[in-house]
């Protein structure tokens, strides 16, 4: 439940269009709530502005299923990332209107009333093509906690002059979120050129000493671009929801 | 062979109602069997309260049949940890009573009499949703070898209150075991609430720079609160034999 | 040079109250100088409000004092990190007023006119009172760059009433700098607690399998709050800058 | 302040042997105190029947001695770990009584009455000479908590019969901590002939591939008997305080 | 070509069986033949005692039966390892009477003449069932070279009675192949009791911290057993070999 | 668009053979292109000789498709690495005459206009047959960028005479590429015999302790042979870019 | 002995200039020679163009000098890398006129005539000041072995303007050396600038998760700039030995 | 006590020289003797040939000093590896007619009979000087444990005909260690040209990515020549007593 909504609720109750009983039964919800496989921290909206997001990683779809029907009870929406396919049908009869996007892995539920939107745009960067899916997971997150949103694709450094023809992007934007996988070089690039917040999100993209994506973790993490800061390697989610924090912090 | 059970023979040819042939017979078994391909260890009862368990991992249906068999034929109980799908039909078919359980990859006969029960309660705790199977490979573990069981089931640290509002149910366990995976905060925030032995399973949930568990083992190394003790990633069948050691010791 | 000051001088030939060349002078100078051994990065400040620190690692003395007086010529401060004590004595004699910390290994000299402050405090908090030189070191760095500070210092999870008996400390901050070594939890509960951005400084206090801070630097990337974001181990400056980019940004 | 010092409080409350004013004092200590560079967790002996103990690693003489002095207030007694040597002397002066131990590297000041006995037997074993200053740590701790103590030194693998000859000791004891480097395998071993809780603590000792301890870590997280727990390299401490949680738990 | 079959060439031309001719075609073989994507090393017997073996891991079908066919024309058998079962159908109709054994996933081809017997027996001990695919391709490996075997099977030292009790069979051996997982401990308990060769052989049995087989491997290589060596994990092959050295060195 | 072609409609012009209009349109093409999911560099070419190579990795087929037909259209050919399976049909169908390689996994469209040749020969050399798909891309490529090739395949250290032996192949080399898996010796040794510049591939062919190309990486890192360098493991691709940038350079 | 005198003496012979038996007394060292401790490879130069050169590390002082003095006596000039300052003065006194530079820590002694110049020119580009000890290193070897040499220093992606800048001097390089410690992102921008070889030095300047170099040597190993190659860690001097194999080959 | 001393006082008591109760008391030596802080393995003679080496890691002047006496006084001679300087003195004093090797770091007690001599020749090969240390070690523990001893020095791939040229002491030695740092590539082409035993001691010498050694110890564990076995990182010690089990086994 989101701070709007609970200021909401009392403003109805100190006008009258609200009887006391009903605000009550709204505002009593217990704070976490046990599914026996799960604990739903109901307070999560009201703590950060956006409620529980469900990890499919190694959940089952029935589990799945189950969480998010319960939090969609709470009309604050319902962003589940890393989803397998074969949880996406089920997950669709049971909640119908969540939008599932293949490329990202993620599924959204829309809340009744928008979030508010934060004070910047968050530009998405990516080195290259195959970085997309992690870019992608983000922009689905971003936009789901109500950023605004724009991206700049495949201008990774082996061809410079791609990044520095659009530095009117770079400029403009509120935070930046590099997506880079292999040498990882862009981000601190891009933390070089701009004096907005960068955060570089490593991608598993590449092979041999990539080490599945330690070796652009080990790049950003040592960027000589002062303050760039890093989430942990395909993390999309997590640059986003860190995007976030920023904008409506 | 339980130390009960021996005590008992010599007290039923204490008191002549077993021959000696018999009690003879029944004790003379060899320490260890070769099964050509295995050597079963039949004092582990003796020496350790338990009988050899089968770590399923590497070993073909066949082997942990005649394996599983030739254990059960002492009477005390089997139990098969990281068993294949595939390996379950034929274990049923030649251990007739014994209990798979899907989520934990076990098959668990129980034996005759059951085990002593021990001092206290062991009390599972997970993070999140996605830890269950090892939770509960340690859960069929510890109900094996006789101790009494509760959970706490997804009180991860990202909402701490979720775990702080049940003080009374770590206040009230004799043992704690702290199932967790990506950061493995969890270890660490339990074991610096409660007096009692805290054991952490780093379990292998996440991605990226989790490396398959690494991350929170580190994690539960080091954790910061005196004495909390540690087992092999996603080892939830090693918790609890610790466990029992304490409980039981 | 600082955007203010650029568009200053602008202001100053626009009402007469500086002569072209001198406005000239001031303006024309290279955006990079080359020292020999050092390319210094002039237009630093005009594109990220800081002018260039100093790394002190490997660098010897002459070369600090050398790229520092250099830098100071220009009147945005100088800030040098990782700074030997050895150097220190020739570094004030050449720059009178540059501040020494000890603690934080850190030399400042204060520009003439204070940098801007920011939206809001940076509030560090550091784990155990061995993590203090690192957070030393953000302090300083955030200080220099305008931002205002506070400190919660020593709570790390082993006793977390400490942190909670702190909620309004934290729910007031506008950024949160987590300073912890071993087992890092802390910036997982912190994330947890609150919805302004939060930066992991993962630290190498500890011993055995810390790995000089590799543990916390993986419990902080794989940090089950959404949206934490993580530097180097020891890199108070960059959490700090990180922080700067979000205040100023 | 232990459990039973506040019982007594009350019990002299109740039969008017202590003023209610007096007893107030003594009780209405904050459960945390800051020193500024600290904050000292004042409920730790009444959460986990010990207080605090000081980690010296990283910290200053000067920080070591006002943390130990300001918890030697409250009678509890102190413990210092990885104590350097230059620190020792200003720790003697303020706080007279207190011992230093050089092998352990630890300072010990007893607290006015003893703490109370546990179960049963606390049986260090060593796999070499060279493990002796880990094992010593643990002595310590072991000691401070009330922990009877036992030693079986310098039987390591290599022969055997050293620690055949000594099953009597093995079997007696209540908890077995097992301090070896190199191969780690004495833990395995002894895990293999007991039913009471084994707890390995791997240590550095050994060169090259021994990497500074990690290959008795993972040989004792991967012990083929089952329920042996593992503490970090070189943490005497930690095993200790796992063996008095064990015992007084 | 095997020395001994040099010398009897040689014999033959000596005491007119055999012309000049003849001889001459059979040692005036290419020391190294090339069929374009490999180049067979046809001195491999003569300097080595055993020709080239073929290792069977990222080869075609073809490639294998290729190569092979080409060994088997110098007559002095062919082994190949690492054999996928998808090659094996080609390879026996390639070569009848080649041996394939699945569990070892080797083909043999018997040469003509046995190779001559070394000086004694190895003794191939494992630590436990799951090891078995991996004594087994040391099996294979160390019969082709004309080894006498004995095998000693799932001994580990969690039951170190049932590995005590075989003193005998330990004594009486030329050299020990230790195969082992987990936590590789054997090949130190073996070590300690025996005088002659102790090779160890890690496998990638286990899971989590064994890391596929490093446990085991850094246990190995810190042996506190005085004069162990070690192969690749899972190199039974390798193992054999070295056996054969010593046995024929 | 290579600079001889460049040249080439310069001179067209200068001669009038060349509406200005029309070379216009040819040079006018931007330097880099959006197609959404990928910003192509148009100015590979003229910057290094060879436009831009696909890494098919992480790319579906339609957005390889896209990005090949794109190049294409500039009639400097094609060169896509990495390329999966299920690709090559559609690639087929949309650039008729690109040559696919299942054993390199490339496909290959020859420009117009035969590269210009370079200096000298590039000879591959390979340890062994399973080394040949990394050798295969690597020769793929050297040939597309205009390289003479030649051969030597299986020649690893173990029977060192099948690489003294063609001393002459190795002598009239004008640069050297080793592909070598496991223990990557080769490289060392072809370094310590010729002059030329000598570029190690590491390979993921091997298992254990080869850890999927980290051994003969290191190896080859740490030549003992001065002047060895080295690329990615697998980089077949990598190592005959360099190759031709020494070679036309 | 360079090829360039072998030929000179052969000449000497043919015009009677040389005594047949002075020739052959010069031409009739031995391969390699034996000084007990070391076996010195005279046929080096011959080779590959320059004499051994004397890795200083792990050597004593004696050792050094003797080498050196043994190579100095057959006219082609010495090299030490590595060379501790402690074994300086005994080598100066050895060999009057070689030339000790601390920064590099290098003893070079000329040869007489001085080695052939090749192709081009050596250009070494430094990412930050730190990186110098490395750079020169480099610098000391490419003149000893006859390259023309350039710098580029401290021009890091930071403050990309500072390396764009100098197009003019990247673009008339026959050789490029790129040495950068953290992130190491400099390879990927110069490798994507020019079409002339690029070889990366990482080096050890860093702290934290560079991990003593591992972070750049890995960033240029997974370089997206096609064709760069890498040596290992700080190594300068093989940059340069590469650099000369390219220039000279 | 070696078996043929307990053969001897056999014998002695057969033909009468010695009475039955003086040889009652030399054979009546417990097993194993306690020192408080070391147990000493008196049978590891009997079981293994040598009586136990004292490993100088990590432990005092004084406990080697008591532990070396006391061995001593069995009459079997003693062995200190990794012996520190500072311990030199006192254990000259305390056992006179020790012989300490400062290069090798040990101290040898030679036994008052000399151990018999075994098969044939350990042959010591070195890459290069800087490994001389280990293979120092490595000599002087073959040479106490009474094995005949050749060396080739300073022979390394970089220059292989320095190794070829000495294929005649290469064929004539019984086992051979092969001591290699960096890039560990001799180790391989050495096992491809022997048929006897050939053991593999990586050492630390190199810098960057020989990561201390392990460099080629992964080199080692992957030779392409089947048979090498290897030891730990420096572990001359652990090679020589390889080869006496192989010689005297």
């Amino acid at each position: 439940m989101r701070r709007e909504r609970v200021r909401d609720l009392l403003a109805q109750v100190a006008d009258g269009s609200l009887a006391v009983d009903r605000a009550l039964e709204s505002l009593s919800l217990e704070p976490s709530e046990s599914l026996g496989f799960a604990t739903i921290d109901h307070h999560r909206t009201l703590r950060q502005g956006f409620p529980e997001v469900i990890f499919g990683g190694g959940k089952t779809p029935e589990q799945i299923v189950a969480i998010a029907a319960r939090i969609a009870e709470r009309g604050d929406g319902v962003l589940v990332t890393r989803l397998a396919a074969q949880a996406v049908e089920s997950l669709e009869e049971a909640l119908p209107g969540i939008e599932y996007n293949a490329l990202a892995r993620t599924a959204l539920l829309r809340p009744g009333n928008p979030p508010p939107a934060g004070r910047g745009t968050v530009l998405i960067v990516t080195a290259g093509t195959s970085d997309l899916p992690v870019a992608e997971e983000a922009a689905v997150t971003a936009d789901a906690m109500g950023c605004r949103l724009e991206r700049l694709t495949d201008v990774g450094v082996a061809g410079i002059h791609r990044l520095l023809a659009r530095r009117d992007v770079l400029d403009s934007a509120g935070v930046i979120i590099v997506v880079a996988g292999m040498d990882g070089a862009l981000a601190s690039v891009v933390g070089g050129l701009v004096r907005v917040p960068v955060i570089g999100v490593p991608t598993s993209v590449g092979y041999g000493a990539a080490f599945n994506g330690i070796a652009p973790l080990l790049t950003m993490l040592n960027s000589c671009a002062a303050g760039v800061t890093v989430v942990n390697i395909d993390n999309g989610f997590g640059a986003a929801a860190a995007a976030a924090r920023i904008l409506h912090g």
